[in-house]
Parts: structure tokens; sequence; C-alpha cells
């Protein structure tokens, strides 16, 4: 963390970088220091996924509200839960990785997917016990057990996504509940965590964890929806993904009730192949924009930004609440 | 537990399964108590791999583990842990599944495999993370650092097969330290928890964790080399499956050691293709017989049971203290 100027503020999430910087490098010197498997491949796919340029979010949102608690310096503790965060954020998208890309059924050399599908399932599970065995040597039953509860409702998140993949009849809120399984559930974690060991108190720390909650809700709703307002190039790319994998995401939802009879059998059919032509996705892109689908999904996540704010209002104004304040707008922002 | 006779024994395992009856039996109604995901697909995979024939050996260490400490009376902290192990070895069950349907490579109807997989993978998740939130339940921090240490090893056992699989050159050393992390460390954690909540001393943790190590050890090596012995229909099968998946086992090892330069190079075309002809495969089997590979691998099995066995000195002498001897006999017998 920068020393603070007078009067300084964090109004930007270059601001929020720049100022946690010692402490984000803290967490990146953390992160390989315990990829210490006895097995060279262990370690050689964990430290790929481990440093392939995440934005280490979680870890910074752990920091911060760490500092934010502020009765004890966050120190070794909230670094070393930092990188555990980080390696159960690793071990999902690894899964996740084995999901889709079974989901894509893609003709792909066997040998290598074969390959890719064991040693990425493996890592997944060294980084998960790696995670929990880093938390344990803190030795707070509330830390295990918060990051148990989370690790089990990212479980549940993944496969309410797996029961509902290619569902037209998906509610919002069946969305709503798989993104707060699945992506929410972490960022939460992540600021009850934060809140543990900068010693908060039992309100604030549920504050910090509803705080969390809300963010991760719209973090996940907007980077669903923000992939359809990507460049033209990206756009097809990202939209033909969601559809062959059957991701029903916000947007198209709100598309789906929107639509007239025709336009919603259209959509229909190219979720159900799995797949669409050009001009198919243009037109899907088209009635989006028709239809304000993208500005509906966006206001939903900018409710919930609003909704994770309010659990700030509880603590003394300072550059951490300026800071996750911030985050919060940068989650929403065309940016992210 | 049965209460016990004056002067009654337990000489075999039969007798075990008998006294420890009521013991099994408040596991056996906790295991699925604990499958309460919101996600039917979940309870359901969970509960088919939970229900599907297991010996409970592993929670029937823990419990006998934890009437032999006999500080505590086991209850519930006992039976709730003796269901989370259980949970963990299904889970590990259920990723093996999907890494071995990987390596064999069958012609297999793609959309049930996948299905398959998917589920496999995410119950699997599902069940470790639920085995550590029973396990924080406890509150305590030796009890959360004991099985995510355990957890930590088996993913590591898992990537040394994998990082070894068709390896003709692996040593009998590397072999054991596989099966050791694979399967040791869960039986390992499974009697040092046992003594925990049974109020064991630290001494008579170690002695515990060290009997369980060597007991994983001697039934991993036993279980490799049985399927070698086992009837004929069988045989052929369990010797054709172990070769077409590149695995190694001990009596293979000796027999690559034992064999002259010809019977050399006909294991190793037949591991190397990973798949053999009936003639081939009988021509193995007998070459094991005439080098004794069976005999050597049960050796070492046995070995390790006497290893097992010696740590058990430190207690006084006790119907739970037969009962782990008796297990002990048990997994290097042919009913095993």
């Amino acid at each position: 963390m920068q020393s603070s100027r007078p009067g300084a503020t964090l109004g930007t999430m270059q601001d929020v970088w720049e100022f946690y910087r010692a402490d984000l490098h803290d967490v990146d010197v953390q992160i390989p220091k315990h990829v210490d498997s006895g097995v060279p491949l262990i370690n050689q796919v964990a430290l790929y996924i481990l440093t392939s340029g995440g934005k280490r979010i979680r870890p910074l949102l752990l920091m911060i509200a760490s500092r934010l608690a502020g009765v004890e310096p966050p120190g070794d503790r909230a670094v070393m839960l930092a990188g555990a965060i980080e390696y159960i954020h690793a071990a999902t998208l690894l899964h996740d990785d084995v999901l889709d890309e079974a989901a894509l059924r893609r003709g792909k050399d066997p040998a290598h997917a074969l390959w890719g599908n064991r040693a990425t399932i493996l890592v997944g599970d060294y980084l998960y016990t790696k995670a929990v065995c880093l938390a344990v040597t803190l030795g707070s039953v509330e830390v295990d057990s918060i990051l148990a509860h989370a690790c089990r409702i990212m479980a549940e998140g993944e496969a309410l996504q797996l029961l509902h993949c290619g569902d037209l009849s998906l509610t919002d809120e069946a969305y709503l509940k798989i993104v707060e399984c699945k992506t929410a559930a972490l960022f939460s974690a992540a600021c009850r965590l934060g809140g543990v060991v900068g010693g908060a108190s039992w309100e604030e720390q549920e504050a910090l964890a509803r705080f969390g909650r809300h963010l991760g809700i719209a973090y996940q709703v907007a980077d669903d929806t923000l992939d359809y307002v990507a460049d033209q190039g990206r756009l097809g790319k990202a939209l033909g993904k969601d559809l062959s994998e059957g991701k029903i995401t916000l947007p198209l939802l709100h598309l789906l009730r929107a639509a007239g009879a025709s336009e919603r059998a259209l959509v229909e059919t190219v979720i159900r192949d799995g797949q669409a032509s050009p001009a198919q996705l243009r037109e899907i892109l088209d009635l989006m924009q028709t239809y304000g689908s993208i500005d509906h999904a966006m206001d939903v996540a900018r409710r919930h930004i609003a909704a994770a704010q309010h659990n700030l209002d509880g603590f003394e104004p300072s550059l951490h609440r300026q800071a996750l304040t911030a985050v919060a707008e940068y989650v929403v922002s065309r940016d992210h």
C-alpha cells in the first residue's frame, strides 16, 4: 500500500491498483511460493494457470477489506489467505475448462485432450486441497469454515449450471442463483476473510460478506453481458461460444421474453442447435439492441452494485472504503 | 458396538464386522443424511457412489481407533468424521473414474460419456468440499489440518500415478510412493482422526497414523496383486485392464526384473501396446508364477502389515487392539 497523501482520493480502478501495488506484489510473490508439489507436472500446470494474467480481483478485495477493518495490520495472514483464494479461483477455472471442453465436443487431438483433461482435473484437485492446507496453517476454525462453505456453494453452482445447460425455461432468478453460487460465494468469502484477519467485528464481517456477494453477482452478470457489446470480431466468438455451450445468460433471457414469436423461434433454434450462422448471430445481436436486453442486464448488475455499496455505510469514511467503492464501480464499467 | 463378553476375542474380520455393527450402522445412517445439495443431480450421483456396496473399511478403522484411544466415547464426532472420510474416498473414486475412462479411450456413446464425466467431476468436487464442511463443524483446527493434509497428499498421488503411467522404468520405491500417497494417506488420516476424537495422546495419535499408513500401503499392494490370482475369468480381465491403462504394479515390476530378455520383451510389448491376446495374458501369468512375482508382492504387503502391527504395541491389550490386528490380517488375506 502506498502511503496516503493528505486529501488523496481513490476514485478510479487505476488509483486502486496503484494504491495497493505493494499488497498485490506480496500476493504475487506468495502465490508461486506454495506451489511446491513433489510432482513437476502439477507445479507446471498450476503455475501456468496461476500466472496467466488474472487480475487478482479477489485477492485485492481481501487485502482492501482487511485494511478497512483496520484493527490489526493485515500482514502475512491476509497475504496467505489472498493466495489461497486465488488458488481456489484457479481450481474452478481448471475444472470449468474440462467441463466446457466436454460441452463443446470439438474434434481435438485425443491424446492432447486426454492429457489436458487428466492433468487439469488433478491440478484443480491439488489447488483446492492446497488452499485449504494454507488456510488451516492459520489455526482459525472461523477461517476454515468460511473457505469450506464457499467451496461447497461453488460446487453446487457448477452443478446448477450443468443442470440448466441449454434450459430455455430458465428464470432470471434461477440464473442469478447460479451466478451467486458460482461467482459471488468466493467474492463474499474474500471480503469476509479480509474482515476476519483485519479484526473486524461480527457486524462488519457480515456487511463485508454481503458487499462481496452483491459485488460478485454484479461482476458475473456484467461479464456475461459485456461480451455482447465488445468489438465485432470478439462478439461473434463470445456469442457463438455461449450459445454452443448452451449457456443462457441474462440478456438472452430478456430477449426470449421480449421478442415476438418468430424472433423467439430464431433464438430458440440457434440455442437448440448449438450453432449459428454469422447472419443469425448478427440478427440476435440486433434484436438485443432493439429490445434493450443489454441495458436490462446491466441495470440488474448496477442494482447489485448499489446494494453492495449500501453495506459500506457502516464503515468510517476512509481511503479503503473509497477503494471498495471504486472496485464496485469498475465492475459494471465497460473497461472491466 | 456389541457389549463384550468375558473372554471374547476378535480373531477374524467376521468378528470385527459383527462387533462394530452398531458403529457402522451409525455411519451408514450418517452418510446419506448430509447429502443435502439443492441440486438433485448432485444428490443422485453422490448417493449412488456412496451406497454402491463399499466395505466402509476407512470409517471402520476410524471408529475402532476412537474406541481404542478410549478416553472419550467416540459419539457423534467420530461418526461424523467417519462419514467425511467416506465422502473423500468416494470423491477420489469419482475423479479416478473420469481419469481411467479417459485413459481407456474406449468407444462410448459420447453423450453418455460426456454427461458422466461432467457430473462425476462436479460430484467429486462437491463431496470433497462437503467433507471439509462436515469436519469444520467440529471446531478443531487439528481435525481440519489432518484432513486437508491427507487430501493434498492424495492429489499428489494421483498426479504421480499419471506421471508414471506406462513407465516401465518405474522402481519399486516409486510405485510404493504412489500407493502411499493415493491410498495410505487416507487410511492414516482415518486412524489418526479416530485417535484425536477418542482423546488419544500425541504419541498414540502418531502410532495410529503410522499403523494406518502401513496398513494402507499393504491394502493397495494386496489389491493390485490379488487381481492376478483371482479366478481365471476375472483374471484375464483384471490383467488386461491394468495393462491397457498402463498401470504398473508390484508383481509386474518384479517380473520385468526377473524375466529373461525374450520374456521381458513380451511383457514390454504387451504393456506398450496396451492390449494383449488371451495367449499373451496366459503367458505373462505363467511367468509371474514361475518367477514368484505374486509371492514377492504379497511378501512386501505382509512386511507392511508387520510394521503396522508393531505400532499397536504401545496400547494396552483390548478387544479394540485385537480388532485392528484382525483388520490388518484380513487386508493381506485372499478374502479381501
